[in-house]
């Protein structure tokens, strides 16, 4: 069977739905692919991760990423790519209101647990938004 | 919790075990993220897929390819990354052994139906063979 093209709207309920999708990097044209857990609000995807490390690295080389998350169920799939560019930040008002944004999809924090102003403050983190330019999706059967 | 790195023969234990995973792409460094059946064998990831799109094109321009293949119950996840160079073959001999290879894992044309090299030769497919040159691997709780 051949797959569907899902409608602009069809690819932000399921983008709006899940909680864990794959984060595709490239720098030096050698690609990426990390699993995250993401929100999606305001037409933007927010991800958390350390400072640090290769994803960081990568999108500070070339802030071109894309998004993709998927359910598999049975026989049947669907899948969403969603194309932009990433800002990352270290800045308090941005890590809360990433925060807040983690807390309302009850994904606040690891474990579902809130962080004060405070704890934000001595954790390591930062924060990225990516603006979606492209986004689209297929369902069919496997 | 920090993550634990994975050991390479549990990266190649949990690649075995999958069926689905990520095919990570990159042209003129742009990322792209697609899901796929596949069949990990010989140390190699094989795939199937049409002839052209997207995916074929860009590991035409740009062969040096990544698999990410992850699994996440309850709180606890594990992902593995491997990196490295396909090889897309329309060749009937290399056809059959990818289907023979896909049957093997239960995972056989679409739903598990086998093919007769008659079908295969009147299938528009087309057979990717993953070298890997890296992999790498890590647990944690979200």
């Amino acid at each position: 069977m051949k797959p569907r093209v899902m409608s602009r709207e069809e690819c932000k309920e399921l983008l709006s739905a899940a909680r864990f999708g794959r984060l595709g990097l490239s720098a030096d044209d050698v690609p990426y692919v990390v699993p995250i857990s993401y929100i999606y609000a305001e037409e933007k995807i927010y991800l958390h991760s350390g400072r640090h490390g290769k994803k960081v690295e990568m999108a500070k080389v070339n802030p071109r990423v894309c998004f993709e998350v998927d359910v598999l169920e049975g026989r049947s799939w669907k899948s969403v790519l969603a194309l932009g560019r990433a800002s990352l930040s270290e800045d308090m008002e941005v890590k809360e209101k990433v925060f807040d944004l983690f807390m309302r999809g009850k994904m606040g924090g690891h474990g579902g647990q809130a962080f004060s102003r405070k704890d934000l403050e001595k954790m390591p983190l930062c924060v990225w938004e990516i603006e979606i330019e492209e986004i689209s999706g297929r369902e069919g059967m496997w």
